[in-house]
């Protein structure tokens, strides 16, 4: 894309100032229509060293009002706590959320090109980036988010040119580094690989765009007839549903509730020996993962009163505290609603070495949200392929993901509920909702029979607790984890 | 206080073990309460290297429900990002929110002892950390916290004996590093300065309990009766005023809002002379702070439709967008509402060399939470002090603090709301509750000059905007930003 990159010829001077005017009035009053429309922005600019990036992004938001954009600029290099996180973690905890833009200073490219150019990332890895960053850029696309992507090219002269100017002048020398040379010395094999990266990411949920940035003036006005038109798009598109995408990833068969057989039990003195002996190692193994920076994420879901809470807590009851955390899902806050329905889940993935553990977890999506409406038929039905995705790149940073369904029939629930209602120590613990929920039991029985067969993938499986004995389905649910983690730790 | 500790004589295993149990039951139970009296808990451990403070934290939290308290761990040193941010800002980023317990397995104490026994800070320097903790504890209980701080504290030969065994452990030897073996060769320097650091923070708001750590279980149950017995009084003042405390600053003279003279104005040729003057000025400015890392915090306050935005609007229009963020403070999300006032503007102070400029501000709480009851007399009595601490934190940490209202009179608001009623494109921009607010003028006026009174501060005084002529109010919104950041660069 960039080696054969024709440019289109520039316009007059006096041309390039009147259609940037105009088009920069266009932007100002596209910022209101995208707020109104509850449409999130994300603008990326990416491109060569010194191609005048930042000062045409000061031209390009000149007429916005700038209570309704932020500008991200994140370093190419990860910090060490980032580098203990999957890799689109620390750009997916940075997106806009609706209504608002958010330009990126260079995003997911620059650290993947340059770590490839410099022989830091092989083959393998590279390709495993790409396909993360394309899924990611559909996932935000097909959520409802504008993505614009920008490419800054300049040649090799140019480049030096500036470069050279910048470090002559006291003011500016800050702004050059090591890096930037780098690249210019290395100019054909950097092209070489944006070369490559443009075409690998060139999609049509968000195609790029490659500014001629040889002339600023000039380059701003490519990028704001580009970013309004996209605008426009989007606007029109606004609602539209996104294809539903055949599932690739490997399921493993999985049977209906219904068929669960749930007279599985334990006696109280086995229940004692057991729990003793998985808390013994539990308690190892958490040191072990924690030496060896292995991540973890356990996921809860279930009936109400299926005994989530007690089950939990048996987990963590051996764990160090200082190596886990326990995060309660509720209904989204206003400004996690206005996101990707999985950012709430990005921003509480653990650091490696930590365990995370989710009581309720985003396969609220099509539980809940299906059947109260809070999202669109298409939405929770693409859900499926994207939860799978979002498990996917978990795995593929090293993450034991590990996922319980706990299950119990519905004469148990009211047992239990009936009980809760009747005891003052446990009142709390019951709502209206919850009898609500109850009402809907069937409804809710599909939902959840088809999200076990469809997200039941070979990387993160569901596990199925029969909790009408609590005891058993936590010495089950102790011997999965500790098993989950003997085997991460092996290889 | 650490050098003449008077133990407490330890009663026989079986005692303590028993004991144990139930004050472990106890504050499970205690854990509900809390829950719903909704306080927020702050539990401190500090103390020597390897006198157990983890290893108790886990038999202290045994019984309680995983899903309501978290961990937090914060290194010693802070990282690149932490230094440039006041030095309370890391801590204050992680308090709780109410009805939720926080473990901090070490808190400010280590961070401001290490520093100062490695001769890293000056007594000066020190002499401020400790003014900040103190009023940071103090505010926290003010305004409804537990703070419950533990110093586990055991002898020279004991930690000795402790660390040679971590040691020579290979699970265990990754925990002991040199700086635990420099605390033990230094134990005497050590034991000096956290005896001062106890005796300087030893504050009726939050007291220290120093744990005889020798023997495990032992410090378990003393830090749970105390703990519980924290609880049981805190759930017992729930509610109970603060006394408000007597200004220590230095204030400047204001005039009430009614004497500010509005018939300032600027020709339409003046005008953009000055703005174009002070936009390359600026501009220049904005490069000198982000290479000397000076952070820089802009508030605007003001009536509805006196220009704040598009006064906000001409001091960023000259910024490099990738330096500076604006934040539209709109009413609390119910995270920001569970937690401490100004939590919600801690979290989005900027790091050094960048500028956060806020449209609407923490004086909320004495203007429309003060006027619509959304905290009580006592807690908006409170806060003119609160932050005026608060201010002169950045201030302390060398942040410019510039503090502007916007003014206008009522008839001229009246004349601006019609206008936005009846333009299409500015209707967004007016709601009832504008007009709502308007039928208040009077009680807000009120409420403002009071505000004004007591919040302008010598370190970070009120600027009034006469802004019935926008441009006027912009011309000298620029020239104060201006004169200030050149202030701030020639020190």
């Amino acid at each position: 894309m960039l080696k054969n990159f024709a440019r289109a010829s520039k316009p007059d001077k006096t041309e390039v100032k009147q259609r940037t005017n105009e088009e920069q009035a266009k932007l100002a009053a596209n910022q209101m229509r995208i707020k109104e429309a509850r449409v999130p922005v994300m603008v990326i600019f990416e491109g060569w060293g010194s191609s005048g990036k930042g000062s045409v992004l000061a031209k390009v938001i000149k007429d916005m009002d700038p209570r309704f954009f932020q500008v991200s600029t994140l370093d190419a290099e990860p910090t060490e706590d980032e580098r203990r996180h999957p890799f689109l973690w620390r750009y997916m905890v940075e997106i806009p959320e609706e209504g608002q833009f958010k330009f990126f200073d260079t995003c997911w490219m620059e650290e993947v090109t340059h770590e490839y150019v410099k022989g830091n990332l092989d083959r393998d890895t590279y390709d495993q980036r790409i396909d993360s960053i394309n899924m990611c850029e559909r996932q935000l696309v097909d959520n409802g988010y504008l993505v614009m992507k920008f490419f800054f090219h300049i040649g090799q002269k140019e480049q030096r040119r500036r470069l050279d100017a910048l470090a002559a002048n006291e003011n500016t020398s800050w702004r050059v580094d090591d890096d930037d040379y780098w690249e210019n010395d290395h100019y054909d094999d950097c092209l070489s690989t944006y070369d490559r990266y443009l075409r690998d990411t060139n999609r049509s949920s968000a195609p790029w765009y490659i500014i001629d940035a040889r002339d600023r003036a000039w380059a701003t006005l490519q990028v704001l007839e580009f970013l309004n038109t996209g605008i426009d798009v989007a606007i029109h598109n606004r609602g539209v549903s996104a294809p539903l995408r055949q599932n690739v990833f490997p399921l493993k068969k999985i049977p209906p509730l219904a068929k669960v057989a749930l007279d599985k039990t334990i006696t109280e003195e086995e229940y004692h020996t057991q729990l003793k002996a998985l808390h013994t190692r539990l308690h190892e193994l958490h040191n072990i993962i924690y030496r060896k920076r292995i991540p973890v994420v356990i996921c809860y879901e279930g009936w109400d009163a299926a005994g989530k809470g007690g089950n939990i807590k048996r987990i963590t009851s051996s764990l160090d505290p200082r190596g886990y955390v326990v995060h309660p899902i509720a209904s989204p806050e206003p400004h996690e609603k206005a996101r990707h329905y999985l950012w709430r889940f990005w921003k509480r993935l653990p650091r490696s070495g930590h365990i995370a553990i989710f009581d309720r977890t985003w396969y609220g999506r099509v539980m809940v949200e299906r059947i109260e409406g809070f999202c669109s038929e298409n939405d929770w039905q693409r859900a499926y392929n994207e939860m799978n995705e979002f498990e996917h790149e978990l795995v593929d940073a090293g993450t034991v993901v590990i996922k319980f369904w706990v299950q119990i029939d519905s004469d148990t629930q009211l047992e239990r509920f009936t009980d809760r209602q009747n005891t003052p120590e446990k009142q709390w613990k019951i709502t209206e909702e919850d009898w609500r929920n109850r009402e809907k039991w069937d409804q809710y029985e599909q939902a959840i029979d088809e999200m076990l067969r469809k997200t039941n993938t070979s990387f993160a499986p569901w596990h199925i607790l029969e909790s009408v004995d609590k005891h058993y389905a936590r010495i089950k649910a102790l011997r999965i984890v500790v098993e989950a983690l003997e085997k991460a730790c092996e290889e």
